[in-house]
């Protein structure tokens, strides 16, 4: 597998072309940003942190019925994924309310729900990532009919599977944001990451957040949090097998 | 029927208890609003023309299907309605790109959607309304899967009802909002006003916006826009005797 020209820069990653028409290297990068892009900072060993668990729980998830852009992790910072065309949505489901659930309709943070919310919103930072439903997505045309419905499943499909899994390392999976791509032949697969940039992830008895809301709040002990719950990950893994 | 307190003044109508408890008199007021309340008018006659338009839509909907608050107009601006305890939900129905779908979606006003949108929005001025899905409203506890269902079903109902009705007046509906509630028996109705203040009404020949939006981006003749749109339904209504 050989590195080619650098295809996108994103704001935690960059992804790279490879001699593989149809794989990339995508290579995580300590920085985060929050509030689309207006604070910018950094997390030090955070990339290492998300490419290790993203890759676990992809390899879990894909185990257990739901496809993964997944293939190879090549080092600490670096992965080999299958090249997809994003659909240019965010996929949120909310276990509990938190973050712009809470700020948008008014209420605090912390209710469990009786079932766990999913909604999109439409992938475009000049709009500022606007929530959108299904209706929209379709008249927008972001995507089809069919492809909403194969990604509520999966969406679904990864909560189960994960609040289940975290749940069983200690952590509770408040909500988490995830992406879906096409493959050339229109297969649609989980991609981008998992990680505490993209979940919100409580201790299970002190509830302390150990994800990006750290950074987001200046709550500090951010890379700590990181390390916290990639060692409670790794401590349930190794338990497990 | 006795009119009694007045029971509610809104931005457009004042509601009045009656000396039956399950009734209400509406009494539509030339008050023009826009912006959540940021921008502040009057419509002269308005109050006068949302009655009757409302009314004779609504009695049109009734016989096709559509269950509503309508009982009968006493006066030119005041009408007897059931009593509804309102669904906290704004249902807004596009058939065209427009407003606020186009400022936040970024696109032009004037895409015709292959099939219809329909969207809620959270009746709650401190938060601006903000949009919601069928599962947020459900986690908030606004109302129940049920009643998502049945509020869909009509909302659709009225459009295709309403678009047609429209059209045979040589009038493009590109969108509305509607409001729904619940009588004592639990029993979901249309409520509220179908009006110009709540339609975005385009003449099909001309294009020419013949609704509220007059007023929101101070296109001037509001008033003549109100008359011109309840002419064309008039006018529709007496050949269709
Ligand atoms: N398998 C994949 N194939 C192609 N692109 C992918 C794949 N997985 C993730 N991506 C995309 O690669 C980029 C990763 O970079 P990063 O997450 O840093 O972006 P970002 O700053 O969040 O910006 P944005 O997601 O808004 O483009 C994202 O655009 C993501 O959608
Ligand atoms: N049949 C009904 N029974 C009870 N309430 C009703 C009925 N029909 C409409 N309403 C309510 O009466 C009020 C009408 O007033 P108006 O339309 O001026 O309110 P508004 O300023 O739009 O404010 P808001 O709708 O946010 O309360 C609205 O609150 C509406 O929901
Ligand atoms: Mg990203
Ligand atoms: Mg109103």
């Amino acid at each position: 597998m050989e590195k080619r020209k650098l295809m996108y820069e994103g704001k935690a990653k960059k992804v790279f072309e490879t001699d593989n028409l149809e794989l990339l290297i995508v290579s995580y990068k300590d920085d985060a940003t929050a509030f689309n892009g207006l604070k910018k900072g950094s997390i030090s060993g955070k990339g290492i942190i998300n490419n290790k668990m993203s890759n676990l729980l992809m390899q879990r998830l894909e185990k257990n019925g739901v496809p993964t852009h997944f293939v190879e992790e090549i080092n600490d910072r670096e992965t080999v994924v299958k090249k997809v065309t994003i659909l240019p949505l965010e996929i949120i489901i909310r276990n509990i309310s938190a973050g712009s659930f809470s700020k948008r309709y008014g209420v605090e943070e912390g209710i469990t729900f009786e079932t766990p919310t999913i909604e999109f919103s439409y992938k475009n930072d000049e709009l500022g990532d606007p929530l959108l439903n299904s209706y929209h997505a379709i008249a927008l045309g972001l995507c089809s009919k069919e492809e909403i419905k194969i990604v509520k499943k999966y969406a679904f499909a990864v909560n189960k599977y994960l609040k289940a899994f975290w749940a069983s390392c200690g952590v509770i999976l408040v909500d988490f944001k995830i992406e879906f791509g096409k493959l050339s032949d229109g297969t649609i697969i989980l991609a981008d990451e998992i990680s505490p940039d993209t979940c919100r992830l409580w201790d299970s008895k002190t509830k302390e957040k150990l994800d990006k809301d750290r950074f987001r709040r200046d709550l500090g002990g951010t890379e700590e949090a990181y390390a916290e719950v990639m060692k409670k990950l790794c401590g349930h893994i190794r338990e497990d097998i």
